[in-house]
């Protein structure tokens, strides 16, 4: 400690407040706890590099952390580590650094908000494609180091797809530029996707090359009563289809979600009869009036027989106003109570097979659990939660928390689907891994892992199984 | 070579027959000619692996050849090294495992063509969104290890971005099984994106899981005539924002190459008066008719002057001419005779720039050369050439091609680009890729050959400089 502090003698850089430092080892979720011996804020790409030689040199390991909005622990530091951790927050690298309207590309650092890099997109008429509720919070590295999804993705990709150059701190302190811009470019092996999606494992990004794209200048959403989740599935490959490129979000919501949020969180009237199961809030977005294209989707729709029925909103305010309710679904779980919940993804068009398959396994080991699920029906993502009776013994349902993760994970498994769609894996799923990946893929990761990162120093424990 | 007979003893597996083994060796363009002791010629998966496991054990090099067509010499072995060559040609596994519309993908082995692929995908109402001239010849493997472009990267992406999964046979001769169909999956590293555009340099490909896209069922064209590259760029923009998602292919095409094309080539008249020197080839398609939505984009850029004339096809007839004209430039360079060729990317917007400072560079070197520049407006993307007078001193011209090479790559690195779009590096480019990339970026790359293909079995001395 006394030798990093030593190299690290530079005012603000290195923060020992035990309290600033207590409050960037809990997750947002509440479920991890984790130590660090100091918390170091730097404000430059040298600095970020100081860090890293400093706690290589100290034995420490490096935690990257950016706004802490990790789903699955994966931005604080392990508990109780033999190794003293170090969580390097990102959030002083903030500078938009060139905005090039022409080429259709930003250069941002790591701890620029998604909201931050939206707004430098807007200011020259163009559009940043990826967003999510946290936007005011999520940073440019959390999102690379997750590869976050959100609800652009049927339109715009991942966060990879939007990723066209990087510039990385790599563990020995060195720094990788591969600031690009370009839209083609076959020279070699493509280096950024190694640290895409890899959560700081192997090394820490300070800034990104992002893609911009045309705004979005006309909207039109529905909101679609289906008679079944597979409705809602053909629904999908319907708009897909039709709305060729204009899709710009398609989501699938249950009937007790619309009604409980509108009754507990938004206190409105329903936005439509809630007189079946599923719905699906759909919107096109264009540069020109994309709403004759949404109403010959939902017509079609209509006709056969996919959907009873249908509003179209016929004002902004309007189509603001159905996607809170789809917004709402996160604060959700608090009123709905303690769940076990899944990011789950399966090949386009399976999520009616993964849904009835979960529900059935679950009612097996619990008939009293209720099962909650909506999702990103463009992309095969399902968020599914197995709520727990408001008035049950809840110490009792814990216990069945492992079976029903097992059964759970062999359903999705067995779809050829995955344990993380867009959350990633952090500490939360890094033991369910090891099963959903074969031994070669889990071998070639870890010498990834020991090539890039020989004294495994950056974000330790995560991501990789033992 | 009798231990590499026995092992692989099997009717048809292994080629000895020279005549057989030396057209493998030359390469489509006829620059580059090598030796290989054998040609291998694999039914199945298996086979793969025998074929690498033997060729391991006995000491040779492995040259993954599709339908060897690569534009920079990758696919065929190195000529007097001194590691004898297999030849693994990859055509004999030709199978379209299977086609699942519901979740818009397919796999199909490596050795299935370009053209199989967009059929298969055809046959169940789909599109593949990969296009190139060589279609009839380029296999799915060769398209992965090359990451090919072509004309439908604006909409499509690149062959990256249409990869969800692959199976790849390692340099050990053990399986990755990764044929996944999700289009969100953040489960560790990303280990496909180590084996596409990496020219065979790190494994096989065995087969991929390809996305599929809604079918182009509607088309419209305009071929327009612009004042200048710079309003060429302009208006790209233009109709990358107006299109919103239905641009299918925007192409700049210059008066010399329409003019020879239709009077040496095709023997037509001009679609247009050739009295400007820059023309803009452009595509719009869709479900519903994207006529009106280009008759606007045309129209808007008419009435900002960036266009002084323009033809909208009338039929697809019409439509088909049009794009005749451009399918022939591939041709064009026999009859336009000896030149120095360069597959440029710039960040989208600079082609003007890059067009004008390359004439400028090599008319400072030699001032008869003719230039000679096409290409892929909605990816940066410029063919560029220097051609050499027709009755000029051949001789005299070649000795003048490192001093060219240089100044032009000078001008490509100078605005942010990269001397291989899409055509990947093979033995072409190796050298220059020592000048593009830093040394960490080459010392992260070489790293990574050693770890996974450690006895530099597959494809050596391509790609990677020394």
């Amino acid at each position: 400690m006394a030798q990093l502090t030593r190299s690290l003698d530079r005012p603000g850089l290195l923060v020992t407040d035990r309290d600033v430092i207590g409050a960037a080892c809990r997750d947002y979720r509440g479920w991890y706890c984790g130590d660090a011996i100091a918390l170091a804020r730097p404000r430059s790409v040298k600095e970020v590099q100081d860090v890293v030689r400093a706690a290589a040199a100290s034995g420490c390991a490096i935690v990257a952390q950016g706004g802490n909005t990790s789903l699955c622990g994966g931005s604080v530091p392990l508990a109780n580590s033999e190794r003293p951790s170090i969580i390097l927050s990102m959030v002083g690298l903030n500078q938009v650094r060139s905005v090039d309207a022409a080429s259709w590309s930003l250069v941002a650092e790591a701890g620029c908000t998604v909201n931050q890099v939206q707004n430098a997109a807007r200011m020259v008429g163009r559009y940043f494609g990826l967003d999510l509720g946290s936007r005011g919070t999520a940073t440019v590295g959390g999102i690379i180091a997750t590869n976050a999804g959100g609800m652009g993705v049927v339109r715009y990709g991942n966060c990879r797809d939007l990723v066209l150059g990087l510039e990385v701190a790599l563990p020995d302190g060195s720094l990788w530029s591969g600031l690009k811009a370009l839209r083609k470019d076959n020279s070699g092996i493509d280096l950024k996707h190694l640290f895409i999606g890899t959560e700081g494992t192997l090394g820490i990004v300070t800034a990104a090359s992002l893609k911009m794209h045309p705004p979005e200048t006309m909207s039109a959403t529905a909101l679609l009563r289906v008679s079944s989740i597979e409705a809602a599935s053909s629904y999908a490959d319907l708009a897909f289809t039709m709305a060729n490129g204009e899709l710009s979000a398609i989501e699938l919501l249950p009937v007790m979600g619309i009604r409980r949020v509108c009754e507990e969180l938004l206190r409105c009237s329903p936005p439509i009869e809630l007189s079946e199961d599923w719905y699906v809030l759909c919107r096109l977005a264009g540069q020109q009036s994309v709403q004759e294209k949404l109403e010959s989707i939902v017509s079609h729709a209509m006709e056969t027989g996919l959907c009873s029925d249908a509003i179209l909103a016929q004002s902004s305010a309007q189509e603001e106003h159905l996607w809170s309710i789809r917004d709402s679904f996160s604060d959700l779980h608090k009123v709905l109570g303690p769940s076990f919940r899944f990011d789950y993804a399966v090949p386009l068009g399976r999520i009616p097979e993964l849904y009835h398959q979960l529900c059935k396994r679950i009612a097996e080991i619990e008939p009293k659990f209720v099962p909650f699920a909506f999702g990103h029906m463009g992309d095969g993502n399902l968020h599914f939660s197995a709520c727990q009776p408001q008035d049950g013994d809840h110490a009792l349902y814990e216990t069945k928390k492992a079976k029903i993760e097992a059964a759970a994970n062999a359903v999705v498994w067995s779809l050829g689907g995955t344990v993380s769609a867009e959350h990633g894996i952090g500490q939360l799923h890094r033991v369910e891994l090891s099963y959903q990946k074969s031994a070669t893929e889990l071998v070639l990761m870890n010498r990834l892992k020991s090539l890039i990162d020989p004294t495994a120093i950056l974000n330790p424990k995560k991501m990789l199984p033992d």
